[in-house]
C-alpha cells in the first residue's frame, strides 16, 4: 500500500477502507509516514470529508495505536465527561468529585488551553503540588481508593492523536469535523470508559459558533461513542458569555471549590449538577434525571462532594489546605477594574475576547512552551443581565504587574456590551438523544 | 506572515496575494518552510484552484528563485518546445537541429522519462558519451557556436520548482493545473527564451485525456507565457497511439535520425516539421507557415539538420559516429514478436500501456532511482490503420535477458486493437491562439 495512493485516493473524494486508514494511523504512530504526506493526508480530508464508517475506522484505528485501559477491579462502569472547550468552564473539577461522591467511577484525562479556551489541567495545577501526569497504573489506585482521578493524557493513550494533533496544528488541519471527532473520541474510549457525556459548545465563545455546526458535531461524537461501546449522549450548551464569574486558573480553582460547598454562581451550578447528573445515568447509578441530580445536590448539601474534592487534592500530591484557604492558592496583588460607560444592563460579554483577554494577561498560552501565570484572570463583576449605571465596575482583572494589560483592557473594553435587559437565554440549547 | 494562515486562506477557497506567493515560494526555496506546511498548501491549491494572477504570482516567483537566462551576445531571439509527455515523442530530437540549421536558437532545456512517458535526456543519454549536464555558461557557449543545446535544468534554473516538484511526486498533489503551469513555466521562461511552441498532448496516452482539459492547460499555458514576455502559442495534438514507430532510448534516437536523413514515419516527420516551422515564426526567423515548412523540409532534404544534430552530439561529448553506424547504440539481443490474433486492421495501440510495458523493460523508471536500460523498446512493425492477417507480427518487444518481459507482454496484448479499418485522426486538433 503507497501513502501517495491513499492521499490521491481521498483527493479525488474516494472513502478509504479501514485498512487504509490502518495503514495511515500506523505509519503516524511508527513514524514510518513522512509528516509532509501526513499532512497532504489531512488537508485532503478537512477538504473532502469523511464518512461516518471512515471517522468511526480512523477512531478506533487512533484508539489501537495505544492502550485501552480498563478497570476489572472496580465495581462500576467509569465514565466521564468532555467539553468541547469553553471560556470560564470550569465543570470539570466541581462534577468529577461530585459523581465520585455518589459512587461513580471518574478517569477523567483533559486538556490544557487550546486558543482563547481554558485547559483543566492549567486550572488544578494552580493547585500548589497538584501532579496531573499520573501513570496508568496510578490512575488504576486512585480510582480504586479515590473513585476519581483528574490527569493528563498519557503518552499510552492514542500516540496517533498526539502526533497528528501537533501537525493539524501547523497546517492548517484542524477544523475538520471527522478529525476533531476521531481526536476527541480516541482519548476517551481509550480510557476504558463505560459512558460518557458530552458538553459541546455553542456560540461566540465556541469553536462551533453554530447551532447546526454544534449539533453536527455532537450527532457525529455520539454515533462514535456508541459504536464503541460507549454509552455516549450530548448536550448542546450556550457558550456566548463566560461560564460562571471567574476566568483564570486560580481563580476558576476557587469558584469550582466555591461552588462545591453550595456557593457558586447559578449557570455553573446548574449546568455541573446537570453533567453531574447524566454521568450518574451513563455509570448506570442512578435512571432517571430528576433522582440523579436531586442525589448531586445532595452531595453538595452534604459537602460529600468537597471531602472528595480534598482526598483527589492530597491523593494527586496537592495542598488540600487550599480549600480552606485561598490564600494559598497563586494570586496577584494588582487590580483594574473596567467600568460601564452608560446606564443600561450588561446585554453581552463576548466570550472570546474574555478568553483573549485573559490569554494575553498569561492565563494561557499564546505559544506552545508559554508559561501560564496561575494567578491572573478576570472576575466578572456584573454579569450578562445585570443593570449597570454609567460608572459601575463590570469586569475586574487581576494582572500581573501590567504585563498584557493593555492588550486586555482593550479585548474586553469590546467584549462589554451595555444595553436593554437581554432575554434569558437557557443553558442547555439542545440534547442528543 | 505565518504559513499557517497562508494555508487556512487557500483552504477555505480564498485567493493568495502576490506577496503571500512570493512568502510560499521563497520558504520552499530557502528551505526555511516545513515540506509538512508545503504539502497541506499543494493540496488545498489542488483543491481549491488558483485564479489566472495567482498562477501567474506563483510562476513568477518560481522564476525568481533562480536566475532568469539572457543571450546577449547572440543575434536573435532565442526559441524553445515542450511537450507535455507522451509515447514514442522524440520530435526534441528532430526539431531542435532542423531549427538551428535554419537560423533559429534553441536552448532546450528537458527533462527525464515520466511515468509511462519517455524523457529527452535519457534518450539522448543513449549516445555513448553525451552529456547533458551542461553549465549555464556552458549553454550560452553552445548556442554561440552552435545554436543549439540539449540539456538538463540546471541547479540554477527555478529551484523551488525542482523542491515543490519532489513534494508533489509524493503527496498526490501533481494534478493541478495552475501547478502544472506554474511548474513546466517557471523553467521555460527561466531558459531567457522569447518564443515558446506548446505541444499540448491529448488522448489515451496523454497525461490530459480529454479535448476539453487539454485546451484547458494549454489556454493557461499560453496565458502565463504572454504574460512573462514569452512569445508562446500551443497544439494540442493526439497521443492515442505512440508517435512514430519507436519506443525505448536507443530505439527512438535512430528514428529520430531516420527522419533527419528524410526516411521519418510520416507522422512524426509531419509533426517535427510543422513544430520546428512554428518555433522558426516564434524566433521571428520566418513570418507564414507554409514558408517556415517549406525551409525546415530544405534542411531534411540538404542534410543540413543531420549535419547539425552531429555538430550538437560533438559538441556535448557525445559519439558523433551514431548517426551512420547504429550498432555504436546500446541495443540488445533478445526479440519477441507479437501476432495478430485475427484477421482485420490495426484499429488502436492504447499509447498509455505501450508506454507501461516500455518501462516494464527498463526503458523508463518505474522508482526515481531505477537505472535505465537504453537498449530495450518496442518497434511497431504494423502501425494504426495497417490492415493484417491472423499470425502477422505487430510488435516487436527488444527485451535484455527476458527482464520484465511477461509484464509487457500482457500489457502489449491487451493494448493492440484489431477491427475495421479506423478513420483516419488528424496529429494536430486544435491550436491556441
Amino acid at each position: 500500500m503507497l501513502a501517495v495512493d491513499l492521499i490521491r485516493k481521498k483527493r479525488d473524494g474516494g472513502a478509504l477502507s479501514r485498512a487504509e486508514i490502518e495503514h495511515f494511523i500506523h505509519g503516524v504512530t511508527a513514524g514510518s509516514l513522512p509528516d509532509y504526506q501526513a499532512s497532504a493526508l489531512l488537508m485532503a480530508i478537512v477538504l473532502r470529508g469523511m464518512s461516518p464508517e471512515e471517522t468511526a475506522a480512523l477512531t478506533d484505528a487512533m484508539v489501537r495505536s495505544g492502550v485501552r485501559m480498563s478497570y476489572p477491579d472496580i465495581g462500576g462502569v467509569p465514565v466521564d465527561k468532555h467539553s468541547t472547550g469553553g471560556v470560564g468552564d470550569k465543570t470539570s473539577l466541581i462534577l468529577a468529585p461530585l459523581v465520585a461522591a455518589c459512587g461513580g467511577y471518574v478517569p477523567m484525562m483533559s486538556g490544557r488551553g487550546l486558543g482563547h479556551t481554558g485547559g483543566t489541567l492549567d486550572k488544578l495545577e494552580a493547585i500548589p503540588g497538584f501532579r496531573t501526569d499520573l501513570s496508568l497504573d496510578e490512575l488504576r489506585r486512585a480510582l480504586r481508593t479515590v473513585g476519581c482521578a483528574l490527569i493528563g493524557q498519557t503518552s499510552d493513550i492514542a500516540p496517533a492523536d498526539k502526533k497528528l494533533y501537533a501537525l493539524r496544528d501547523v497546517t492548517g488541519t484542524v477544523e475538520s469535523i471527522p478529525l476533531i471527532c476521531a481526536s476527541i473520541m480516541s482519548k476517551k474510549i481509550a480510557e476504558g470508559i463505560g459512558g460518557l457525556v458530552l458538553d459541546v459548545k455553542t456560540g461566540v465563545g465556541a469553536f462551533m459558533k453554530t447551532r447546526e455546526d454544534s449539533l453536527r458535531l455532537a450527532a457525529a461524537l455520539v454515533n462514535i461513542g456508541n459504536a464503541s461501546d460507549v454509552r455516549t449522549e450530548a448536550l448542546i450548551t450556550s457558550m456566548d458569555a463566560p461560564l460562571g464569574r471567574m476566568v483564570g486558573n486560580s481563580l476558576e480553582v476557587i469558584e469550582s471549590i466555591e461552588t462545591l460547598k453550595g456557593n457558586g454562581p447559578e449557570d455553573l451550578e446548574s449546568l455541573s449538577v446537570l453533567l453531574a447528573a447524566r454521568m450518574l445515568i451513563a455509570a448506570r447509578v442512578e435512571y432517571d434525571e430528576a433522582g440523579a441530580e436531586r442525589r448531586i445536590r445532595g452531595a453538595i448539601e452534604s459537602g460529600a462532594g468537597l471531602e472528595k474534592f480534598r482526598a483527589i487534592i492530597e491523593h494527586q500530591g496537592g495542598d488540600p489546605r487550599v480549600i480552606d484557604d485561598y490564600a494559598r492558592l497563586p494570586s496577584t496583588l494588582e487590580r483594574e477594574d473596567i467600568l460601564a460607560t452608560g446606564d443600561g444592563h450588561v446585554s453581552g460579554l463576548h466570550a472570546e475576547l474574555v478568553g483573549r483577554a485573559a490569554v494575553a494577561l498569561g492565563a494561557g498560552r499564546a505559544k506552545l512552551d508559554d508559561e501560564i501565570d496561575p494567578g491572573v484572570g478576570i472576575e466578572v463583576t456584573a454579569r450578562v443581565g445585570t443593570p449597570v449605571k454609567k460608572g459601575d465596575p463590570v469586569l475586574r482583572v487581576h494582572h500581573r504587574a501590567g504585563r498584557g494589560l493593555d492588550e486586555a483592557l482593550t479585548l474586553l473594553r469590546e467584549a462589554i456590551e451595555i444595553g436593554a435587559a437581554p432575554a434569558r437565554q437557557p443553558l442547555v440549547i439542545d440534547r442528543i438523544p
